[in-house]
């Protein structure tokens, strides 16, 4: 199955909750055992798996992304989005999270964020769920 | 093949290589042709794949990212781990290897580490080893 | 179906498009729906999704890279290379596209890098392209 979802990102760095969004697609796929991928077709977005209980840890981690990639180093790349370049690199576009008993495998404090370094803007992720032949 | 293996890191930040217990787990499910994916259900801890030849390695993996995150910047995550949730976003949380011949495709100097960065705890790593069926 | 390419990279520090010969190894698989899976076997080098339209872009990436990794630090590793090891952590050595009606489903402005940070040498990627057997 490969389906799409859109998300309105609200600010120029904005980490969204997409966790129901996910467990919902592997619902609709009706998969019990298998792999759930995401991708972030975007060149300045990404995707976390991190925590999602506290929201000041995506705050936190958006000022170290701040700290290690600085907006005033002597960029070339002529759009001015060249830190949110590196920052999508460095979180990841393409994540993966296993199915069991028709259930998205989270550990206990562990969510999905859809994080925009270049918003605010209209974004996709793109969802496969991909059926373990062998496991039923 | 879903299984979950356990392991007790020894300190606040620790490399454990977990690469013999892969191949295990390869071992273990019969599949010739496919991809083993690694998901550490944790916020704070990740898997990293390099070398394992030299352990001065991970040392300097270590030192590196204490510079990248530093420990005294005024995070507002109130647990006082808020570097350590960044770390895990930066190493990943799920990778996977290739299975070719009924053998972990790593390269020459390739290993799999465990990289807790909040322990000393009991720490999990679950495992999947999906057959290609096209490939036998 | 599991295949190897080849690349010489030619400096250092090296970022070649290697786009192109994904899609390649895609049409070869013959698969519609699937997923294209990328390896790189390395420990100093890695593989990067991004924006490959404007060549400033990779140039930025290293030099940030540079930046959170200085080559300056104490390291312990003999060879030298200890920060091409980090870096090729940093950006990943496996990733994963989708694969949708015999076409690799990359974004707008994205492509795929092999990313060398202890070159110039020979290097290899491995790739797999796995069929849905669901989707046809």
């Amino acid at each position: 199955m490969f389906i799409q979802i859109e998300i309105q990102t609200r600010a120029k760095v904005d980490l969204i909750d997409i966790t129901d969004r996910i467990r919902q697609a592997v619902a609709e796929s009706g998969i019990g055992e298998g792999v759930c991928y995401l991708f972030c077709p975007h060149t300045t977005a990404g995707i976390v798996l991190n925590e999602n209980w506290d929201p000041t840890v995506e705050k936190d981690l958006s000022m170290v992304l701040d700290h290690m990639v600085p907006e005033t180093m002597p960029y070339r790349h002529a759009e001015g989005n060249a830190p949110s370049h590196v920052k999508s690199v460095l979180v990841g576009m393409d994540h993966f999270i296993f199915v069991h008993n028709h259930t998205l495998q989270l550990g206990q404090w562990q969510g999905v964020f859809f994080a925009d370094f270049d918003g605010p803007r209209r974004r996709r992720v793109w969802i496969r769920v991909i059926k373990d032949q062998d496991s039923g």
